[in-house]
């Protein structure tokens, strides 16, 4: 299953009045790993077909248990993972340390979907290509790693 | 238990570029739904004692399932209430409608702890007088209702 | 010319580590106090017209000055006005007070664009209507309410 | 004077339901690219002295002009430079590119504050070594720089 490890810099905006990190802070870090993880292994975030339809990848339920806490200018360690892969569905795990010891544990599930501007969305099946770049090893993924964007 | 309906419109910043509310608008309204529950028990957020400490209820877990979609404009119902209070905890759950129709649910596990500027959050058990404000049925709440304010 | 005013409570997403309302924080509730003028004109933020095409009214340039601090819990007054009306833009111009007192005062220069996914925004001249609503006094403008959305 | 040159990616979070760049993230990338600034001068954005008291750079006044769009996932060039240096403040300015494009081109006019839990900023004089640090060219800045946190 593939996984990455990135790092980053808490920034002002992430804080709150108590002085720390605010819990919501966690959830943009978290997408935003999710989303270098797939460009990692050559996804596209959102896909623009040639017949104009367009795919992408909301959640359908995030969940982040706090263990400690970060402040303002901390670097975090941020590892996240491909957890499960279900018909329509990846499951993201992802680990937040600061210095070794963990700040957040969170869960992501999301879901790939046909989106359509004024429409309900709608899951669709994960192309067997897809799943195949999302489980493969981190060591494969390299090897074929393309270039990618947005 | 103490429950407690709002009612709020999404804003633009609480949309992104898939044209929905961002999954993350949900945990701020949570957020703002519990400590509008806890002002209308005649709870502060924060606790100023005269001996100089200070306490409050940071997080340490919370969860998110989304049901529907939710648009720039559209007002929801937000309905959060006391799901369980243990020694040092409660759980609120919530959930938020669109005319009816269910958009998301959350659930939140927040911890009396004691805030000293640059040390660890230490819990602490909850007070009898705030258990009771924050269990009261809605209906004696409102009786007893002080002027709250922050 | 149109002015509104609301008034709103800093929420703990809006401060920051120094304990207080982050600066942002100002440009969100701008942006959504402008919204409600609108509505209360009742125009509409993104317009959907017949042939598919849309428009709204991005930013051109925004400021602010930042006179005192407030905090959370705190309820603003924001007072918004109809500044100036061009060709293709509104200025409008806001104040925070918090108990009489001037929290900050910002400046927002929208301009009316016709949005197309992918392409540059295009702005176009805005239409003698929305020009009537946007400078009809306060009176007239309570006089003609439509009920708006969005 | 001081400069310098940052790369960021642009994250979901700071996009909106236009389908580009919210206007205020920009306010967000300058904040974090002014401590970047600061850190690689040695300078501390929060400073705590031995007698408790605590300084740091609250702003003042902040604008941002608009140029052109930015959308999910484009890299953009922040470079931000000190453009003048009073008494109490500091004003940084700072440009947006994507690929040689100007995005956009803000101004933050932040003040030296003496920050006193519960009371008002009070602005102090900026000690000489501070404008020294921030004063010095990006050359002489390398020279000296310091392992600096937070």
């Amino acid at each position: 299953m593939g996984s990455l490890k990135t790092r980053r810099r808490v920034e002002f905006r992430d804080t709150d009045a108590a002085g720390i990190v605010h819990f919501s802070a966690f959830f943009f870090w978290m997408e935003s790993a999710e989303h270098e993880l797939m460009r990692s292994a050559g996804l596209h975030v959102f896909e623009r077909h040639p017949d104009g339809s367009e795919y992408s990848w909301p959640r359908v339920s995030v969940s982040c248990d706090y263990r400690s806490t970060a402040r303002f200018g901390d670097e975090l360690d941020i590892i996240i993972g491909v957890a499960a892969i279900g018909r329509t569905s990846v499951t993201y795990q992802c680990v937040f340390e600061h210095d070794g010891r963990i700040v957040a544990e969170g869960r992501v599930v999301a879901v790939r979907c046909l989106m359509r501007p004024g429409s309900k969305l709608e899951p669709v099946a994960i192309p067997a290509e897809i799943v195949a770049r999302l489980t493969a090893s981190d060591a494969e993924r390299e090897k074929h790693r393309p270039e990618a964007s947005s």
